[in-house]
Formats: structure tokens, sequence, C-alpha cells
């Protein structure tokens, strides 16, 4: 048993866009970077496990926002894994402003895989998870399985180099800029994003043909990433303060 | 009159390729970052300067590689101001490894813009700069104008809300990204980069169509960015260990 780790950020000027906020890719790239180092410091980060021929995917996120911090804000984010199951393992994030109040919260669920073969192990048998638990109950609900879309808008994007990571698969964050690049750009100006859900469904590597679609719905901005075999990558949903209107 | 800065980096998973080798791009990320951590601490960074609807752009610069850093490898930073004049200012940087080696270094020229007129100003009436002036050498010669290419191979580039700042203009690093996907993924496996030129011409924005030009000459990749008013953006070039072969 362990108590919540927590982090200090503060919102560089690389984080930010014109509406001098911090963007949601950065967020999810913060939320991303402290999982990461949170569980090397524990001892079973991708430090360990790449020496181990394993390592970590990400399988859902459900992230919701009170506000987007501004630039050269300072937060803290507390992080705690809350529990684990043979397939996969939740961890949490809550942060906080300087004057105590939320900014965002969420909920992550991560698969280990060998990375031979790129199948899930059995968590359970991992010694280190069980002293790094903290049995404190998730701060907003788990994420959610995300279903099929009818898109409005589809793009193509050939996977590059830029796209990879070290280990020639797509980098979770490149997925959202390719969503969020499709969305009228006045939304980021004009609205805030309340509520985003993630299911990371299947690896794309270099070479890969990829077709993103967006559909608006009211409120809601939801993506489908698949590759050229028709395989779903990732979906997604962003949740709007207010209802969008997409145009062409 | 100052000494230089020394700042010391780790790199990270983020910053690697399937080489297991910190990325072009993340050390030019590094090195950018570090100019403007730098330049913020000894009070004409953009954070004062952005009061005051004024900013840093940057011009030209020569990198040198003695090797690419590995993952987890820590290296220190030195940057100073070398020189300044009516129109432009030289940073330079030196990385050292831990066991005294050198790993890379840069010379960089900077103008300040006025952010209304995007026109420069003259630097000799920023009175901060003449106390941080140290009078060394540049550890590499200044950077060098770049000339016009033949393409063997273009792609064309849409700016999108991903590729642009706080000011709705083109991140440098995009331009170098968008070159570098235009090379055969063999040459990050099988080469090593060992000097880069780069000359930043004009800035792109938000809805333009890029036009991105590469033409390999021998052990050099030579690169040209243009908008759709044919207006040149970004000239570059790699100079690479030995000679690479363009395929299609």
């Amino acid at each position: 048993m362990t108590s919540k780790t927590t982090y200090r950020h503060t919102v560089q000027v690389s984080e930010i866009d014109f509406s001098l906020r911090a963007t949601i890719v950065s967020m999810i790239g913060c939320i991303l970077d402290i999982a990461g180092v949170d569980a090397d410091e524990k001892g079973f980060g991708i430090k360990k496990l790449g020496s181990e021929n394993r390592s970590w995917v990400i399988s859902r996120m459900a992230l919701h926002f009170y506000r987007l911090p501004y630039k050269y804000e300072t937060f803290d984010i507390s992080t705690w894994v809350s529990d684990y199951g043979k397939l996969l393992t939740t961890r949490n994030f809550t942060a906080t402003d300087e004057n105590g109040n939320s900014t965002f919260a969420a909920v992550t669920q991560w698969a280990m895989i060998d990375l031979s073969t790129r199948r899930p192990l059995d968590l359970r048998y991992v010694d280190e998870y069980n002293r790094h638990l903290c049995i404190e109950q998730t701060p907003i609900n788990n994420p959610i399985k995300i279903a099929a879309i009818n898109p409005q808008k589809t793009i193509i994007h050939k996977v590059s180099y830029s796209d990879i990571d070290f280990n020639r698969h797509v980098n979770s964050l490149r997925y959202f800029m390719l969503m969020i690049d499709m969305l009228p750009v006045e939304f980021m100006a004009n609205t805030n994003p309340i509520h985003i859900e993630v299911n990371f469904l299947h690896e794309s590597q270099y070479g890969d043909t990829l077709t993103a679609g967006y559909e608006q719905c009211g409120a809601k901005s939801l993506f489908e990433i698949k590759n050229n075999s028709d395989t779903v990558i990732c979906r997604a949903s962003i949740e709007w303060k207010a209802d969008m209107t997409w145009k062409n």
C-alpha cells in the first residue's frame, strides 16, 4: 500500500495555443509523461521493463477538464494506481491549481505487453505492483467503450518517421493531433473541452496509411482512425461546453 | 559581461527514435527550449518581451553533431550570447557528455520583432543585452546562406492547428519534421547527421499550403519549403556521415 504521488508542472509556451491556454494534446502529453515518470520511480516503468522486453501500452482514457490551465500557470498533478486485474491496471490523475481548485482529472487503463509477441501479460504476477496500490476511488468514472461513427469528414495520413516512437509504432499523441486538426480552428478559440474519452484499439506502424474520420453530434466531436486494412486503431470523443456546428 | 550558463538535460524516451538515439528534431527542440529559458532568466526572454508586444524569431542555425546522445543519457549544455548588431544577435551552445566529450555545438542567430508589425527592432537599444554578453568565440562557424534547390521529391502540407504556436505561426520544429519525413527512413538507422544548416526566411501561418522539396547531393540532404505564394519559408541542409542514395 502506498499514497498518491504529486508532481508539479508549469505550462510552457510550447504547450499553449493562440487562446494562451494549454492545448488538449499538451495536457494529455503531460498525463502520459507523469505516468511514465511515476512508474519508473516506483520500479515498474519502462526503464526496468525495457530490459525485460516488456512495455506498457495505454488502452483507454477518460479525461475531465474543469478548465484548461493558462500560460506559465503552475499546477500539481497527483497520481495513483488504484487497482489491477489480469489484463488492465488503472492509473488515476487529479490536477489542482495554486488556489486548490481542480483543473482536470483523468482515469487511464493500461496493459503490459511482451515486446516480441505484442501480446498482453498477466498483471497478477507483477510483484512490484501490490505494494504500490493506493486504494482510493477513481476521481471520475472509468473510461467507456466508444461506438463506431459515421464520418462527415475524413482525411488520409501516411505514417511518417516523426509519427513513430522508439518502437516504430505511432506515438499516442499523434492520433490526437490528427483528430484535432480536423476540427474547425474556431472550436479552440470559442469553446472549452469538458470531457474526453479515448479507446486505443490497435497499434499502427511506420508506412501504414491511416484514415481519420470525424463526426459532430451536438456538443460532441467523435473520431475514428482506421488503418489500410480497415482495422480500427483508435476512437475518441471530445465533449465541448457549447454545441458546435461542423462546417467544411 | 557575464559567463556561460550551463543547463543539464537527460534524453527522454519521447525524444528518441528506433535507433535508441535522440532524434535531430528533439535536439533542435532542446536547443530552442534552452535559448528560451536562458533569455527568460536573464531578463530578455519572451516572458518579458511578450508584455511589451515584442518577441524573438530565429533567423539562422548551424548545428554540428559529434554524435547523437543515447536514451537516458545526461549531458550539459552551455549557452552564451557572444555578440549583437542592429538586426541579429548570436547565441551559442556546446553540449558535453558525462565523460567531458562534445556531443554537439550550435550557433544561432535571432532577430527581435515588433509583434504588431512583424518587423525587426534595433537590438542596439535593448539595455539588458550589453551586460549579458560573453565575449567568447563561437564554437563552430557562423550559419551560412543556403542556395535554392532542385527538388527530386516534393510533398504538400496544409498548415493545421497542431503546426502552429501561440502566435498562429508555424512552430520551427514542424518544418524539420516535414523535411525529415521526406527522407528514406533508413537514413536514421544507417548513418549519422554531422552538420545541419538552417535559414528561416519567412513565417507561415494557419491555413497556408506548404510545398516541401528535397534533393540529395552526395552526403547532403537539401530542403526548401515554400508557401502557396511561392515565397521561400525555410531552407536547410543535413550532411550525413556517408553518401546516401535517394530512392522514391
